[in-house]
């Protein structure tokens, strides 16, 4: 497949550049039947607009004051999905493609530009193109639809910024934590403390024209066990590629993850336990189990075990800083650069419902695919 | 696609269990009149028996005296490929399956014994069935045959083992990092002394009945500029999946990685500079770059830069030991288990030809991939 | 794959139900660099719609007065392809929908309401929701692209009407035959008698309240050879495939077709002459090959000759008759039925285009994956 | 996908060249805990013999002895599938590849030999190499456990030879039918006189070194309603991919196929009638339907109807004739060729397996996707 389809059953095309006329997804292989609103899909769509959700500027918007109003034009009648694709159009309202005209011929420090001119021999320079983290509102669109069909399961996706610029937000089992927190502040930060701490320290970095990378948690709740294909489609390496699909994305680890690298077996091996509860789905004469810690992250040989599927995702700092640099451009030539506007200082908070949305797209197909395991 | 594919143009499907007859692979799409011989696959897949190797065990062997001598079936005529399936097999000669009888019937813990049999309602309980590393001898011998594809770009892929239970081989910019030296100890360790204290901890955890995990580098050199399908098949992206893809793997983490996540933007972005030298298969007109620094570890955008594609790989400790441990059964009662026979104390010496595989499948298939990028 | 979408590196992912806001497409894989426009597109759709091109009512011209203007909503900047999808949207401008309100809860014979209803157990009834001749507009815009590719390599795609109603057009070998004639009227019919003979047929049909099937035949000519990949993704089998797709089509040949099941070897051996000109894209030391007659329809083992590739499809009746029909309804009750509304009397000129663009998608497809055939 | 995978969950990919070590097959997808035993796959492969079943030579059996006895190398355990890739291997045993040594550089008429260099640069010139219809053995062995997971919904696959050199054998509806005379005669004619007939015709090609053509009709009962995955994956769409995926195949037709293209929409619509005696896997609230007559052969829109799913594939003659013909060699220059050695005179009695297993293959993997039909 061509690269912009994510997905083997319950797949996801993206289109759109930054600055054409739409962005948006088609959706195929969503079940029919399952209720599916306009709503639904606004919902997420305004969660990756975080300054605007917070009613004050926080540093962490961007500077396109878009709509982001979806448009569903196929795949649901009456409500219902129809099992047929799901497309649905955002349109790029108050893009100013004339801001770009001065980047047309340089190549950005940290960005795609040069390299998408490499690959391709030309590209559309402004705001990025397709290499903009604007594609990702079709990815979020698209999720929406998977999340939907994932709460009809009983599982729950909540992604939060772990850090910023080095500062640590608290983990889930400190006390400071609160998941109601992570939508109430802009940041999406689970502890309201913490989220002041970054705040303040994302004001310094733009005032001084940088900006900083970050760590976004992840966990999903109520996966039935046996999701995963071994041995190419695992969920940790479905997650994985879904992960390094994200723009500024650098690293992913599962449960303990680089800190498993130093444990020792005695340590690292989750006990398994009796579990007279049984679990959703698992076929007869298997016993129900749940496990002690959960080291593995929620998967075993990549096949999901029942417990919290758990990961953590690096995000390099936004390459767009106001500082003066040393670029080359198509000439070249050595330039000095200075990228005008407003960016982002930290891609995170913007990054979670995306994250979300493309953990619920490989949950969806791994719950498709599973479908055919047994005869 | 099933679970045992990976690839869109140059594939490799992988099968068998741990103690059936065989193990093996197809490798579709491998271009003809690529010269390729039963010696190129042999020479990788005595790379997955570092013991024997190196003439003297090293704690790091299996107890399974296997030949792994490869029968490739077809796709090869007169010491040529011919663009038709590549099947091979592995023998699986000297398996001793009652060895496992006694764990018919519990599930090992860390071991995908449970989640197997979860999904699919039985397993093949001998050696781990299909989830044991018994499989990847399958994905090395199909890399074999990737690595001859891409030596005729100039692509070279070398993995060595970066850490093992905390203790840290030299890195690539330290005076101790020895290129040959990786080869020549059965730790996969660049550095004399550095291989020696690691075993030394090796042979510590052994006779403790403890096993451990560590870290697993790789460097490409020679890629050309513009592999990687955005947005769903990134470079990055692909190569995450192909990792954790592999047994133990809880991580991975591209240039500075989770390092990223901490440093400013003003920092990380790596500086270009004109190239004139260029590079090989740029479009007329986009002009050679390099970069003072590597951050990013070879991609912007998920596409290659033509710099040296670096990361890093973490692995959990292996988690068949020999302390007495607690789990369950099949009935759901619990149970105290002792592991029997001779096991692997780190996984990383033989993922390491097992990551260069994979690698190099992943490339393979984005340069065909990328062949179709301009009209 | 879902099975909305069509193709392995050039593909297309149709959606849209008739009534719904829009049908459309999204390529991916069209290489970058094309020059493409938006007339490309509109000078295809418009081919579906023969009656208005006609000027006057030719019975083969559906009720729906579609303007059929795509909008471009992404892959193409200043004139070119970028290499990144190709949204295209048809907005669903005059469709009545309460049209179809008596028809809700009945299955016509010969449609697939049933059907659907029994895969997704729901549908969108009005104008056959997806099942609809109108999803093909998606396809005839994915397919201008794929022909403007095609283009560049010479390669032309004529389709027409070789017979309706048992009425026959001429063939190309015949004198009648004009390739000129087919734009000319709307009947697609390569010879004005043979037209005027047809047209007289269709309007007995429709005034009887009847509907014809046909035959439709296309030709390409300009392909390079060794198109097709074996042994599943041969040219004559993704064709195959490709025509199937289509509504109502009942049946598919190749050159001599179903005749060559009465020939002998003898007669059906297609004879081998040396061509010095040579064939565009031939091996080094592989010598160009014409041949004396061409019963194989342009391929050998599923891989293009450089022949001309010759196929024909047989359509069934339009279902949609205004004759009274007896038919159930959703409760198992048996009615009678009438279909009001004025519907086309046979497929075959509006299936003509159609087919022209599937083929084209399945050329440019099999162009792509022959880049990696050889090292 | 490379064109050696067939299927999108329940898969194969069949490897192996005509005079190589072996040819064979892993299937992927299949579902796990499914009773399949070698006996199985070596009942279907032993039809691929017909002359040897009928204890005579019947002049369309192959020279070739060989045993084909399968060797399953993986995915099955005690007795059961595992949901694992099942490999199997039939090796090539009594091939005399220097009987080919004379058209290493010979292009014969009729065959891919000039195709597949024109492709690929080379090929392996022994019995066809890899176009040779030894492949089939792979498919036959394959489509072996896709037949044992059909059989488990009653579904049943019956295909034979309906017309050899024009000599008809009897329909379904004509008293002189006998599914059991199928298997009885090594012709595939489901009726013993018309066996003897057509036997005698090709007893007399045979003596004037000439080959015939024919057809061959297949016949699918016990399916559920609901099969087929709209637009492109259709019920007809994907038979029509296999069966043209066959080598001498020229065409495919399904229920009135090319005779629908003469008929009227009123006689050609099959007349619904409520059957309350229901069908499996109807969603609730979806009345049982069942039809007058059979015109469209099984499906509506794609979908199977539950109805018998019927179609005709043509074949041309065998193009290995022994006649003199005329043809090129490598250098370009015209040669005066007589095949050597005993071939069939007609493919179709040796196609019928094969048919019958891609249909088998094609309809396992509807089944699996189908899965994923409703929420």
């Amino acid at each position: 497949m061509a690269g912009n389809t994510f997905g083997t059953l319950f797949t996801v095309t993206t289109f759109g550049e930054s600055h054409g006329p739409a962005v948006g997804c088609v959706v195929d292989g969503c079940p029919a039947g399952l209720a599916l609103s306009s709503g639904d899909i606004s919902r997420e769509l305004r969660r990756r607009r975080p300054g605007v959700q917070a009613g004050r500027s926080l540093g962490a918007s961007t500077a396109r004051g878009e709509a982001d109003e979806p448009e569903i034009l196929s795949g649901i009648f009456e409500g219902k999905t129809l099992g047929t694709p799901i497309a649905i159009i955002i349109r790029n309202t108050s893009q100013r493609s004339q801001d770009y005209d001065a980047l047309k011929d340089i190549y950005r420090p940290g960005h795609a530009d040069w390299t998408w001119e490499a690959k391709y021999g030309l590209r559309d320079h402004r705001g990025g193109g397709r290499s903009s983290a604007r594609e990702t509102a079709g990815r979020v669109a698209a999720g929406a639809a998977a999340k939907v069909f994932l709460a009809g399961y009983g599982i729950e996706i909540r992604a939060w910024t772990a850090a910023i610029a080095g500062i640590e937000a608290p983990g889930p089992d400190e006390p400071e934590f609160d998941f109601e927190e992570i939508e109430r502040n802009p940041l999406r930060v689970p502890g309201k403390e913490s989220a002041e701490r970054i705040l303040k320290r994302i004001e310094e970095l733009r005032s001084e024209g940088d900006s900083a990378g970050g760590i976004l948690n992840c966990r999903v709740t109520g996966l039935p066990p046996g999701l995963g294909e071994p041995v190419f489609g695992k969920l940790d390496a479905r997650i994985a590629e879904a992960m390094l699909s994200l723009g500024a994305a650098k690293g992913v680890e599962f449960g303990a993850g680089f800190g498993a690298a130093l444990g020792l077996g005695s340590q690292m091996n989750d006990r398994p336990l009796p579990d007279s509860a049984g679990l959703k789905g698992l076929p007869p004469d298997v016993p129900g189990l749940s496990w002690q810690t959960n080291n593995a992250g929620g998967m075993l040989g990549g096949i999901s075990t029942g417990q919290a599927l758990e990961f953590r995702v690096a995000f390099k700092p936004v390459p767009s800083i106001s500082k003066q640099q040393q670029t080359v451009d198509r000439s070249g030539t050595i330039r000095e650069l200075v990228i005008q506007g407003r960016h982002d200082v930290c891609i995170i908070p913007r990054a979670v419902p995306v994250a979300e949305a493309m953990t619920a797209l490989v949950l969806a197909d791994l719950i498709l695919l599973h479908r055919s395991s047994r005869a």
